[in-house]
């Protein structure tokens, strides 16, 4: 009797996982190939199928079979034939039943009503450098994200029920010190760095016709062990990676014609989430076996091929004379290190998206520090802009002089999107500790990689991350692969290794 | 109350077509783009809407309120204050429901089992020349093709209930004469046309790259009062178009890099389809005024389009020296004369999809003939290959020496579509009965057009057939567009009128 609980919760979530699939081609589309003027009817599409999947997780039958399984009270478990993965099957079930049983159709409702609203206001407020326009909506905002918090329920911090949407078991307790550290740890590189010659970057700009980009990309993409058969790359204005399934991954870029790194990076990254979602095991699709761990688990894996390999010497030993072939003209002239120098050119700036390796986690700080202590309400929605630029004065030297380069500059809080960028740091974090132990189980990857091999850092992950999908969680996870909690160390010996040597510092 | 009963109905059927544009989304997701290992997921993907879809459309609250306004049993209005176009709306909509709601769900998992499995086998069948192969699913894609027409019912023959789902209201009764005419005719005027020399049409075939034909493509497009805000073109193996809402259109096509045509008239008869699609009323979204009429009148506006305004002189006469400017070297040393001649070759061949204006109407009198008489059990499915072939030499004086370029080489009746193929002769007969009636608005068409002007012939196509969607019949649109029921004369004469003079017979 229970074994069919199992088959029917399996069934139900399936087509959960279909209806969410069908969302993702949805949204895919319209960042690709739609036409512009279909938008209202997109929305509508989108709309009825929200309301569709709202209903499918929320579905009655669903809540029974699962709480024949495991208490979804206590979390324990009601059948003692149960595998350890159904167990681990079951937790995950039972989390994200706990999260979306408790936010009402109607509270979702409004908030989504609202986000819209907001993000029309928000376009608005940044075209016109003006954060008066946007503040009452950031109140509302912040008002439904309180409420929000208080009906998926915490412990210690109103803050840990957002992150833990994003970064399940992730507690603001544990952000502070860690982000604290890494702050003051940074601050201080920056201004080692800052000290020091920049190197010459303008061999970079130039005419990269969008074809050989394109050509450059699929090189990589196959590289890390993509083919069309199961994936694809399109362009859009924000790139992104989505998936609807293991056997369809769906990768875009965006191409600057005057400038090639734009496109390589974003390719190493997108490519990077996009091996994650390929290298789920099918087996289990329609359970959290087949499904990312945590925003912040999804990001260490474009940040893993983005930064650590894709920023490494080695790996632009075999791939420099690759991109030398594609640009004969442009790079031909140009010799390995002072390309390798060119690409870690450390810079201040006001535009996150736009930020360095070293410079990107202070800018996630702000961010996090700004939005707990609005959700905590030690920070009042119309002080935002004062305190944004004054933390970008202590931790970055640099402040904005408009708010659209400045608190209005990201999408994601009109979004509704609060407790999310801590992810991008833990996803850094992450990535550095992962690599630290890819490098110990990989002695030679330097050799290999310098020599064209990709396979065994794909592989690695694969079996070490990938196919696991969430039967650990981050932390669980984090300690199996690494040994050790998650910690701001390895991100920081990675960062000062290699760019004391390159600043020589 | 009554009024209520309206609103609900317009908010459910909203719904549904919801549901249906996101099945179009996904079908022209996998024609176009999708990654080829995703098509088992793409199909679990399309069974669960396909469910949904069915729930939508038989939704006993719409069935209540559909019953409020319009008898479903008689068809008898229920409400004297509802509006004409409200009274047409609801006829149209309980004709969708007497389909759906005959066709009960076992017997549409029964047929789509049977035709997924058929289409297999089909495939492989015609690879080895088979039909035996083959024969066993057709037989039982007959028999239920039977026990459909019996399940949606008919008066005088099985075929008849087939014929309604695709041309609502044909008669088999009717079909017989108007073929029975327009083959005599069409046989007599293959054998004058064949007895003369053909033109020259070497200079059709070289090099024309792929980018260069996209170009002219688009030009056409444009023409045709295309433009990128509502609509889209891209690649797939068959071409074909379909609309997710009237600002959403995807019409694709398929280049041949040694010859321009076949993409050209592509482009002009999925042109033709899409802009049927664009005019529809976009304010009716969601109920039967905002679709086609049937799939005739479709066919109608796609050979409108590539046979009667596409392979005209004075459309050539414009846009000849264009694609001389995209392929100068192909066709600057090209007379118009010609070209034109060139492009009205007719050759009695096996393969329908490849055959010209001419003969085509004889591929598919063959096919409705042999499946006519398969339905009214008059022929056995292992007799179908001999009677294709007797056919064929009897029609067009050749018989095929396999089935793969017989009887196997469409897909149609492997997805269960008998009742389809009549749709595709009635869509040439009323294009040219439109076109009779077109050139009498316009006497002077032949001068505007060899001037480059295009929008007057959009023009008139929205006003008298495009804005109306399935406000009439078929036979109330050509009643109305014509002055005359349709009749198989208006084509005959167009065809005789021009082939005489081309071929000087």
């Amino acid at each position: 009797m229970k074994k069919d609980a199992y088959a029917k919760l399996l069934e139900l979530s399936k087509n959960t996982a279909l209806l969410t699939s069908i969302q993702a081609l949805l949204d895919w589309d319209q960042e690709t190939y739609m036409p512009k003027d279909a938008i209202h009817a997109r929305s509508l599409q989108i709309e009825l199928l929200s309301g569709l999947l709202h209903k499918a997780k929320t579905n009655p039958q669903f809540t029974k079979a699962l709480n024949a399984l495991i208490d979804v009270e206590t979390g324990e478990i009601q059948d003692d034939r149960l595998t350890p993965l159904q167990i681990a099957a079951l937790r995950e079930f039972r989390r994200d039943y706990l999260h979306d049983s408790k936010l009402t159709s109607a509270f979702i409702k409004n908030f989504s009503k609202t986000t819209s609203t907001a993000i029309h206001a928000w376009k608005s407020a940044k075209d016109h450098n003006d954060f008066r326009e946007f503040a009452p909506h950031l109140e509302k905002i912040v008002s439904l994200s309180r409420k929000k918090a208080d009906l998926l329920g915490f412990k210690d911090h109103p803050y840990d029920a957002l992150l833990d949407l994003y970064e399940p078991e992730m507690k603001t307790s544990y952000l502070i010190p860690l982000f604290t550290q890494l702050k003051l740890k940074l601050t201080y590189l920056v201004q080692q760095i800052a000290a020091c010659p920049q190197p010459a970057t303008d061999f970079l700009n130039g005419e990269f016709p969008k074809y050989k980009q394109m050509n450059f990309s699929h090189q990589l993409l196959r590289a890390m062990g993509f083919h069309g058969d199961t994936s694809r790359l399109d362009l859009t204005h924000h790139p992104f990676c989505t998936s609807l399934h293991p056997t369809d991954v769906r990768m875009t870029t965006r191409i600057h014609p005057d400038n090639p790194m734009f496109n390589i990076f974003c390719i190493l990254h997108e490519g990077g989430h996009g091996l994650y979602e390929m290298n789920l095991n099918k087996d289990f699709y329609g359970t959290p076996l087949c499904s990312a761990i945590s925003l912040g688990i999804h990001e260490s894996q474009s940040r893993f091929w983005e930064t650590l390999i894709g920023h490494s010497l080695p790996f632009w030993e075999h791939f420099f004379p690759r991109l030398q072939e594609e640009f004969p003209e442009q790079f031909n002239a140009i010799a390995l290190p002072d390309f390798y120098q060119a690409i870690h050119t450390v810079k201040p700036g006001l535009i996150r998206i736009q930020s360095d390796e070293v410079t990107y986690n202070l800018h996630i700080i702000v961010r996090f520090e700004i939005e707990k202590a609005l959700i905590e309400g030690s920070l009042k929605v119309r002080d935002v802009p004062g305190a944004w630029n004054e933390k970008m004065r202590e931790y970055l030297g640099i402040s904005p002089s408009f708010d659209g380069e400045g608190c209005l500059q990201d999408i994601h809080w009109a979004m509704g999107g609060l407790g999310y960028f801590p992810t991008y740091t833990l996803g850094n974090l992450f990535a550095a500790q992962f690599f630290a132990a890819f490098e110990k189980a990989h002695p030679d990857w330097k050799a290999k990689i310098s020599q064209g091999q990709v396979d065994f850092i794909r592989e690695w992950l694969k079996e070490n991350i990938h196919q696991h999908g969430r039967q650990y969680t981050s932390s669980e996870l984090c300690q199996k692969v690494t040994g050790k909690p998650l910690s701001a160390e390895p991100f920081i010996n990675y960062l000062e290794g290699k760019y004391k040597t390159i600043y020589h510092i």
